[in-house]
């Protein structure tokens, strides 16, 4: 077997969420509760019942890839062949790490706190991965000067997720800027940002950064999951300058061959909809809404999400992430993921997902207060 | 950019399909011309209006994996822990290749005449490539003998298409029982198989090989693309012993996440109805009749498929496969694909496919024969 591959260690959010019971209140997902809008699914079905399903270019439908380009209208990248169409998110960023990167030579920095397939797609393609942790104390907040710093001689990219899966927290449009900036000042070859955008469609916040808008070495990934609640539909796309696209197109023409014909019936009833992209948006904004008042109910340090469906909350003192996670579970019925999962840098922290019903994630909320208080110092003694 | 994918060069295939104009006779296709069994998507739609359409586990719905590890019931891999769900056959090869091979170690090798894909997968991971070429004086018969022999010092895996894209040979049970004596027979840690099954439903023999029938070192990838003519679903699986699936899994996940909830949906369908993956089976034998007729009339030399939807013929000594494309489309307005396309050892053939009307494959054959005469230094005289 390849070493490689076997070296991979398992997931800690799926070790976590799998100790979930029927009971249990589920912080710990992923993704969206809502049911995907149906007329988008009817669209693609009249199509495969009229044309059937047949293998798509590898690129994607033309008018899908163009729908997508002119949508964004990102400078430079706004033509067909700006866009590959992918199988998810996923893909998308796998396709953009291993179109870019070269193992022998370069080096992928990740902004941290972050999901961690970022890491594990640079450990299966063996790309050194350097990372630089936002600070805790500055509630994770997008901190440009301290990512270019980051930049050593051999990083060819920095992946960012923004609005970020774990702290919800959302690039402004200086700190976008101020990257773009100082990265262009640099001698020598451009770094390449990549920009997961896979939570734009849920930010709550007017002043957001989008890099690709600011600097020309962009790569965005993107997918229909959060927006359209459509996580099981496998459709993504990688927007970048054309030569990139070129080179990604090959990686995911061998690994996948194209996306589904199916979901990229439905991606395009989406893109064509004026709207659609966002039909879920306002329900993001109300139950976000919700939670804000039921984090400051519960004298929990959190913070306030600005994106994303997520909110972060600080562990007493002392108390480890992956312990509280497994102790939440078995005394208090509540899934939550350990920050470590996302970084040495979250570590003491919870990454809560508001999904569920408001009741379920008010109750939920509450009884992580009540295991703060149960474990500070003081609440022990 | 990385230089590995940098360096994979376009592909013939879809350079000569690109040629095709509205008028032309198209004998290149690689995917069926069926509609897909209306049922199936019906069964996959209501269960997407009902549940949504959620992320599944990584390596699939555990009903699918169940349902397919049972169907097939090879030994030592009938179980769910045996299969990975992945992104139509292509991923899981890509997967295989992946989770089986060390770059700085391995070798993989490729029996030819070959579809290019296992040559660019290895590409783009890096892994050397070795070739051995059946013979076409065999009319490139699998010859097991030959292929035991080819097997090198790092070769850790031998691909094997039966039947055939794109010679429509299938390996004889003799064969595959010859070839997996032979490996067990070899000192050292094993010499793993891959069987890529894509047209088993297309089998116009009897005695066909299986290799993971007789071999446990194997693997096998399908997908329901040609069986049940949903290509561009992009629902296929890898079956292999319980510690490749592991590892094959880690690969999927960190690739793609999951393959689609749609896709699988339908695949579910289609194994718990009865006759649904041969449900096309009749459709491509009686095609296959009416194809050995036209080509008997031709007066070509051609190989009787076995397996498949291609039949491949000879060109006159000295006419070079990809020159003929060319002038097909040209001269006679027929879309065939260069045989070289497929490695050196099927230069000087054309591979055909049969899947377009009877009447078009006909016109096309007795259009390529026509071209043929024309072509020989007889002819030409």
């Amino acid at each position: 077997m390849n070493p490689r591959v076997e070296a991979i260690a398992g997931s800690l959010i799926r070790e976590v969420a799998a100790l979930k019971r029927p009971t249990s209140i589920d912080l710990g997902l992923g993704e969206p509760t809502l049911q995907p809008n149906r007329r988008h699914l009817d669209a693609a079905m009249a199509y495969a019942l009229e044309y059937g399903l047949r293998y798509t270019p590898n690129a994607g439908e033309t008018e899908l890839r163009a729908a997508i380009a002119s949508h964004y209208g990102y400078p430079g990248m706004d033509r067909t062949e700006n866009v590959c169409v992918t199988v998810g998110s996923q893909e998308a960023m796998y396709v953009a790490i291993k179109a870019l990167l070269d193992a022998e030579r370069d080096e992928l920095l990740v902004v941290e706190p972050a999901f961690p397939s970022y890491v594990k797609m640079a450990a299966l393609e063996g790309v050194a991965v350097r990372r630089v942790e936002m600070r805790q104390d500055e509630d994770f907040a997008f901190d440009a000067e301290r990512i270019v710093a980051a930049v050593g001689e051999r990083t060819r990219a920095v992946v960012i997720c923004s609005p970020c899966n774990p702290t919800a927290r959302v690039l402004s449009r200086a700190a976008a800027s101020h990257l773009a900036s100082a990265l262009r000042a640099r001698a020598g070859d451009p770094v390449w940002l990549i920009h997961d955008e896979i939570y734009r469609e849920q930010t709550y916040v007017a002043d957001a950064g989008y890099l690709a808008a600011e600097y020309p070495w962009t790569i965005v990934t993107n997918s229909l999951s959060k927006s359209n609640a459509l996580t099981g539909l496998r459709l993504g796309w990688v927007l970048g300058p054309a030569e990139f696209v070129a080179q990604a197109v090959k990686v995911h023409a061998w690994a996948t061959s194209c996306a589904d014909t199916f979901a990229q019936r439905v991606a395009l009833h989406v893109f064509q909809t004026p709207g659609a992209l966002s039909e879920h948006a306002a329900w993001y904004e109300g139950r976000r809404a919700d939670v804000l008042g039921d984090l400051r109910e519960s004298g929990l340090r959190f913070i306030a999400p600005e994106g994303a469906f997520y909110a972060c909350v600080r562990l007493p003192e002392g108390v480890g992430s992956t312990d509280a996670a497994y102790a939440l579970v078995e005394r208090f019925d509540v899934v939550a993921i350990p920050g470590i999962a996302f970084g040495e840098g979250m570590e003491g922290w919870l990454r809560l997902s508001w999904v569920g019903t408001p009741e379920s994630v008010r109750t939920g909320i509450l009884r992580i207060a009540e295991y703060a208080r149960q474990s500070t110092p003081f609440g022990r003694s």
